[in-house]
């Protein structure tokens, strides 16, 4: 797992993020998870152990199977949701694998991406296969609640995949439009990973219900951050190539808002680069210029923490355990991350 | 649902084949399928619905819920399968899309593959979407057991098409090789499709395992029938493109067992036009005609036949109903078929 700094709100870099405190804290259920995610990665085709292989060597933060694990923990410790996690993390891999093929992208959590080493077909395929290994997952939990929850957040991602390709370039989307972008293939797989977590531990639907609100709204707050950062002066942008967003002319949060403030020569360069997508690399530098201009990074965090008060707020009346503790301070963390 | 004329053992045509009577006997269950899958094609994204409705129009036989609901039928004629048979067709229905995608088709049922008409990402995306609606139908069945059965048949399906993928021209492919892609590839859901249908009729073990048995021989005979009929003389082939298997250097049956009989110069080449994959339009008549020397269509359609007795046997001790009957009858059709 990557560790990732955490920054401090007076600036200061403290050496464990609440996320690495939350992959210690579920240590043994993490490590059993990544086991089974190893085991249920091979096949006896090789190419299909050989890709899955490349993709668990680069590892990635483990965010949304850490949350199943971590919601199920605050409900009842002694339950286990360590299938449903690995499950999860198969929906969020098969769906990058995808992601990467249509993008056509050529980086992904700092190496070369599947598509680049393995090819678009072996990547299509693999996603295939992983996606049907997370179903076989989820049907070892014997619960049709569970299953239902993650079904279904899988075809909502597919749905907002489809949604943000038929956006692309598209200058009138609207704020609308983009939450519900972000919401169908970001938030959804967040809330229904807290949720089938908390389902895991026997939570009652309340209780399951303020975790999914939780997921979802963390997922919400954790997209947006990661759209701004594509467009931060250093962007690093989480291994991906900063700047991709630019480049294959998404429709994010710091590009809409600043739409509405661009005056006439703005429109026309956002309208040349996204919209015709005629660009030089030059370009990249004037978004991020304009974007800093309108102050329009302060004003998507603003948004971003909007919808971290509003996951704050769904867990407040539930017990607070150690977990559930740490799982409130992730939200602070999604938030201030800047890479 | 296209009619296919079935051929006679003399020869002479009758107007409706063991498939058409199939779909005749089952007809409000087929009509209430039909209607399910039309409703479960459609999603709030327009670009969804689109492409969905792009393949609907473009029909196909619907051969494996129409299997999902004989079996079922034939088991209990009051059990209801709806749902899983359209939940096998949306697994179908997202195979071929990837598949379109992964072999660069031209051509689907006829008509130009979706890949062509609406892009390569939207059939990777909106193959994902039917995969997903698969799982949210399978859910709605209520039954661990065949969720398991069709997760299980989707990761198969995924396996057989990676490794496809892996010998494509590769002419030292061996007869179990080409085997182990046809029963992963299209043997397992025909099977999964069969013991889905028995199981939702609360078949006994040994029923559902006869059906299954059925399934798979059904589907490996369909399947040989399918690449033998690639190289007909006069190929129609299934609305695909005559001659695809070849052009993409996919080691078919024919081909495999044509390299076995083959003399340097045949040997050479199959080297330079499935291996090197060096070809001009007028080698696929030249294949032909080596395949034709051989006797390899007929060598072919006798490996069929011994699948077809496979799976005559594997029902020979179940109750004779009258959608049995027609499943049986169904055997012959698929071997005798030359489109």
């Amino acid at each position: 797992m990557t560790a990732l700094k955490h920054k401090q709100p007076d600036g200061s870099m403290t050496a464990q993020s609440p996320l690495d405190r939350m992959a210690t804290m579920l240590g043994a259920e993490m490590t059993a998870t990544n086991a089974l995610i190893l085991d249920r990665m091979q096949s006896h085709i090789p190419l299909v152990s050989q890709l899955a292989a490349y993709l668990i060597a680069a590892g990635g933060k483990r965010i949304r199977p850490l949350l199943t694990l971590a919601a199920c923990n605050a409900c009842d410790p002694s339950a286990n949701a360590r299938g449903l996690a690995a499950a999860v993390e198969f929906i969020h891999t098969a769906t990058l694998l995808h992601d990467d093929v249509v993008d056509e992208s050529a980086q992904r959590r700092g190496q070369a991406s599947a598509n680049i080493i393995f090819g678009n077909k072996a990547s299509v395929l693999v996603g295939d296969f992983l996606f049907a290994r997370a179903f076989e997952l989820m049907v070892e939990s014997n619960d049709i609640r569970i299953l239902d929850i993650l079904a279904r957040a899988s075809r909502v991602i597919s749905e907002g995949e489809v949604l943000q390709m038929s956006l692309t370039g598209n200058i009138d989307i609207t704020l609308d439009q983009y939450a519900a972008i972000i919401e169908a293939k970001t938030a959804a797989l967040f809330a229904a990973a807290c949720h089938a977590g908390a389902l895991a531990a026997k939570a009652d639907d309340a209780t399951a219900e303020g975790w999914r609100l939780y997921g979802h709204h963390l997922g919400m707050a954790f997209q947006i951050v990661d759209d701004l950062i594509d467009y931060a002066p250093d962007g690093i942008a989480m291994g991906k190539d900063a700047g991709d967003d630019f480049r294959e002319g998404k429709m994010t949060l710091p590009v809409i808002l600043a739409l509405q403030k661009a005056d006439d020569t703005q429109r026309t360069f956002w309208a040349r680069t996204m919209q015709r997508h005629d660009q030089t690399p030059a370009d990249l530098i004037t978004a991020r210029e304009i974007i800093a201009s309108h102050g329009t990074i302060a004003q998507g965090r603003a948004t971003a923490q909007n919808h971290i008060e509003a996951a704050r707020a769904a867990i407040a009346a539930l017990p607070v355990t150690p977990t559930a503790k740490v799982l409130d301070e992730l939200l602070d963390f999604v938030v201030a991350r800047d890479h």
